[in-house]
């Protein structure tokens, strides 16, 4: 298994701090040792770091720690492999296009007799099962939609269809964003809070590391976080029920229409 | 205009020293300040890093120069923009899927009047010429391939009718690579040169730097460097001639069969 995490705000922000307590997890405090990313959203482009190393040996992910890349979508994997080799091309997360926008995803969790047919409009590179989801559900998307992105309404609504049939193959814990919203999906494991004024201190469970966040924002600023397991401890998660997918914009999650 | 720099070797090789020439002349040596980015090859995996800061004063490409990333297969970009705003999802090279595999495409140069019919298979994400084509160049290849990638010969010859095509609409020098072959086509500016055995001093043109590659080689590594200008002072570089298009496998240039 592996854990996720993702950000969602509604002013660009940096996730040193969430991204320090979570790559302690990769190999240190945690077990998730065979590979990480991380993939941050500007504007409609998109930084993509993935590493075959363990996070806490990283070079990349130090750069990632010390470098306040600025961003209102963020989603970042640490990889403990249960399908495919440790190798750069089944590091999470995975990129590709649709509709003129780059699509990041990664996954959490193991999906078994997953085999659907995919038309060769989008094919894995690497050899896990959670691309293999990632391809199919772009194809989907795609086959829907025809050559234009949809509303966001419809858009969550064809993923709510989408999404449960994939995650009855096993476990598929998963973010998806294309820059604009942050789409995440519970099998077994997710949580999330919302940072907004007024802030207060948190503090990593991971590493002794607290930031105040009231001397760091502005008070509009909104900041979702969803992470597999709760990052601080002094603050207050809510658990997604299994089965849940929400759909966060500008740091919120929306009410289904 | 902007400058090209690729590697293709016949063994993972760090570009290090090459790069740190390069990255000098995104803002110190040159005035290419608009961005740069650079994509490794590892496996069927890729590295992509871009940023639409200067290289000379991005974090990122200090990382890059320090931290050796072995490919065998790289292809580096530094941007001055003549069409498309400064912004990340603008700078080269960019990354599309294709057969299973990543294609990495960087370009040089100005197309004018160039607009051909996209399917909607590979769509810019951005607003330059340079995507428009690597976008249109892909397209083409899977219309004429279908789902099965070719032979490299086969490729080649697709190749050698589909770039001259669009660089009749201006200047198009550029790398194309899918982590096998790096293809380099020429309008205006494109040197290479191939180091093996016996290797020598290499000493940079852009800074004071200098290393003997027969220290940290064996004899049977080949290296082909391939940039807009020469890198080094005391090696001797081979120009492209205008409209040549070449392809690199393993440190060499084929001879087109």
């Amino acid at each position: 298994m592996c854990q996720l995490l993702g950000m969602n705000c509604n002013v660009p922000t940096d996730i040193v701090f969430s991204f320090t307590g979570f790559a302690m997890r990769g190999g240190r405090t945690d077990t998730h040792h065979d590979g990480w990313g991380i993939a941050f959203f500007e504007g409609a482009g998109v930084r993509h770091f993935v590493d075959h190393q363990a996070a806490v040996d990283s070079p990349v992910a130090t750069l990632i720690k010390t470098y306040p890349i600025k961003s209102r979508n963020v989603i970042a994997h640490i990889r403990k492999a249960t399908q495919g080799e440790v190798a750069l091309e089944n590091c999470h997360p995975f990129v590709r296009e649709l509709w003129g926008r780059y699509w990041v995803f990664a996954h959490n969790g193991d999906l078994k007799a997953f085999d659907p047919v995919l038309d060769g409009a989008f094919r894995p590179v690497g050899t896990t099962d959670s691309e293999r989801a990632f391809c199919y559900l772009l194809q989907e998307l795609r086959r829907r939609f025809g050559d234009t992105r949809p509303a966001l309404a419809a858009l969550e609504a064809a993923l709510a269809e989408l999404v449960p049939a994939i995650a009855a193959h096993g476990t598929f814990n998963m973010m998806l964003s294309d820059g604009t919203a942050l789409f995440a999906h519970c099998s077994t494991s997710l949580h999330y809070l919302v940072r907004q004024h007024p802030f207060d201190t948190a503090i990593l469970s991971d590493e002794d590391v607290r930031v105040d966040f009231s001397q760091v924002t502005t008070p509009n600023d909104r900041v979702a976080i969803i992470v597999t397991q709760p990052l601080t401890t002094n603050e207050r998660w809510t658990a997604f029920g299994p089965g849940e997918l929400l759909c966060f914009v500008d740091g919120l999650p929306q009410q289904r229409s």
